[in-house]
């Protein structure tokens, strides 16, 4: 596997350097750098004896036809887009690895019964559109065609994005293979977290991905002269957030498997002298189990509630998403650990905290995900780092998931 | 009494209308805003008996003789400048109100044994050049001539400034009035703060003027991606500055006299699903006893180094400022006390949390200050706000003041 392993390393790398700025690493939808890297990996899929096509809105779509006609179709799939300043692995190494199966079952003039695709999903990050998983989603065919009028930075709207990428933006709902005979889809992903590298393991199976509350909070109380008002008579908005922040790290801690976080604060007026009248600050909180995160929510909204009347002030709360988590498919993650464990490694089942492509085709078809340990769980960053050896037992194991799965449908 | 204060709130009208700006209230140093104010005060000064100089800097002085020559001389001063968007109160109140009494004495034709001046000081706020007490700090001798080389936000130096305005730079510090006959100073300055409406009492004296500690205080942690890493992993720099701000809440509420404020919080990366590797916050910390405030300083510091060590964090701590506390002259505060009295009131000693003018005038004389009752304690904001009746009894407290004082120099 150290070959093919090497191979994906050294793409990657070349991905890495597909960029529209020189000194950092920004693909977005429907880029100039986007149409190089679809490119590149098309040449590659080409050269994996596989065909090569691509929908409306850019996903590319390598295929590789299976031994027996009628026998469906397994899709692998991550992204090609990126963040700004992106590491070189978050999307690409799904995409990478799943070739690389490919390319051995190439080498070596094997088919399995069913056909088998490697999707790069053209836009999963939204960098250019605020739109994540865009590419995934018209796959799926739950993409929302008013979209089509959104309007990136410069005011281009994204159907012209799409027209001048080669798509007709028309077109692009037809896309969705509902109805078609894809039967299983599976995504290769770094774990953008540090759980595996603690562990000490090189890959796990994920057991959901999370669903997700973004909350907009707010205290006001009164803003005032830090030298003048005595201290029984504050209402300081920012005292009531610092207990209100407090309370979601605790609330957290206490439920196994839920991160929330307070990523972004400010006050109001926001001078050293003057007492704060109003803070706002940003909720995330995330779990596996949608009423799990729902009854947190609920709880720390009425500590939000408890904190300011405590405190005589008021409070604001805003839901600004949400979004419900998705299970992956117990039967083909229980093959895919079945994978993992025939390989002589350790099966752990890792929920995602991070949204990704294979929530969107769970709409469609049963999904499984293989998370790939990355270094100290460094992601959206050009610090994002993967071990060749980490990527080679990847390989093996997709491949035996592939063979298992093949096995199974015989 | 009523005629005057009628005529010092119609004046303090008059004034919170000249201003650099059309539609709120800014008269920064040496401005034409402050040309406009020193001219119509200087005719006012004229009309009650008094002959008008300024100084280099332009503090405007209206000088009232006295009865008996080389009895000294007796300054009431305040501000004439304002920050932006100010009240009409903060600063010219205390001027108006000693010119008052001057007024008072002008009319009866009489002469106390001393003479006495007032001086509208021509920045206190430091608006323009970041300089507070420029005026009082040339009258007083303690002035930095390398100030001189400052720049205001248009690239002019305050040495043109001051030229600009009339005043010779190199000569500023000639203006000090060390060695002078001066042998006491009083300020009238609206409270800026609560406590006198609590109390219900018009005016109240001065204790001490606070020292002050501003310090830039900072939590270093590590950034990750809010939904992928555990809670048990995390260093969040925002929870470790939550735990401060209710430290420092904690702090001052259990140390009577003691106001401790964060203004201003900031988090890097400051995104929402991004954990914050990175807190700055200020710190505004004051008291009427420095060895108080220096210990609460120290003990807050040590807060910071256990709250970080405990996370796995790094702190820093900037002092950024440091002033110490200025009490007011006890004999000289028991002559004001003694005036309150006689008229009826409560005496109360508060301390100012705020700087004064009359910080700078104690490094020279025994200095006093009388606090008038605004308004919610609201102050630095046009809803700044005096009653004409409060007005009326410091006219009274500060003429009985000035006659306890003829009496006592007699």
């Amino acid at each position: 596997m150290t070959d093919l392993a090497a191979t994906v390393m050294e793409r990657c790398e070349t991905l890495g350097r597909v960029s529209e700025e020189p000194d950092l690493l920004v693909r977005p939808f429907a880029s100039e750098a986007m149409r190089r890297t679809n490119d590149l990996v098309a040449d590659w899929m080409r050269a994996a004896g596989m065909i090569v096509l691509s929908d409306e809105i850019g996903n590319l779509i390598g295929r590789y036809e299976g031994r027996d006609e009628g026998s469906g179709t397994l899709v692998f799939g991550s992204h090609l887009d990126t963040v700004r300043d992106a590491g070189k692995y978050d999307g690409p190494l799904g995409v990478m690895v799943a070739l690389a199966c490919v390319e051995r079952l190439h080498q070596r003039n094997e088919r399995l019964p069913f056909a088998l695709e490697v999707v790069g999903f053209a836009d999963e990050e939204g960098l250019r559109f605020g739109t994540t998983f865009l590419g995934s989603s018209i796959f799926a065919g739950t993409f929302d065609p008013r979209l089509l009028n959104l309007e990136d930075a410069g005011g281009v709207k994204l159907s012209d994005a799409v027209r001048s990428f080669g798509g007709d933006p028309d077109a692009v709902e037809k896309d969705g293979l509902v109805g078609s005979d894809l039967f299983y889809c599976c995504e290769v992903h770094i774990e953008q977290g540090p759980v595996l590298e603690r562990l000490g393991l090189p890959v796990s199976v994920v057991s959901a991905i999370a669903g997700q509350s973004r909350i907009g909070v707010g205290f006001v109380g009164e803003a005032g002269h830090a030298g003048t008002v005595p201290m029984e008579g504050r209402r300081d908005a920012l005292c009531a957030a610092a207990e209100f922040v407090l309370a979601v790290e605790e609330t957290a801690r206490s439920q196994p498997g839920m991160v929330a976080t307070v990523g972004y604060i400010t006050t109001h007026p926001g001078a050293g002298n003057v007492i704060p009248g109003e803070t706002s600050l940003s909720l995330d909180i995330r779990h596996g189990d949608d009423p799990v995160r729902q009854r947190s929510v609920q709880s720390l909204r009425e500590r939000a509630v408890g904190i300011a009347a405590a405190r005589g002030e008021e409070y604001r709360w805003q839901v600004r998403q949400e979004s419900h988590a998705v299970p992956t498919d117990p039967e083909l993650t229980a093959l895919l650990a079945r994978a993992v464990e025939e390989l002589g490694y350790r099966v752990e089942h890792l929920p995602s905290g991070a949204g990704h492509d294979a929530a969107q085709m769970a709409e469609i078809t049963p999904i499984a995900m293989l998370f790939v340990r990355c270094k100290g769980g460094v992601s959206h960053n050009p610090a994002e780092s993967v071990e060749q050896e980490d990527v080679a037992v990847a390989i093996e194991v997709t491949s035996r998931f592939l063979a298992l799965a093949a096995e199974e449908r015989r």
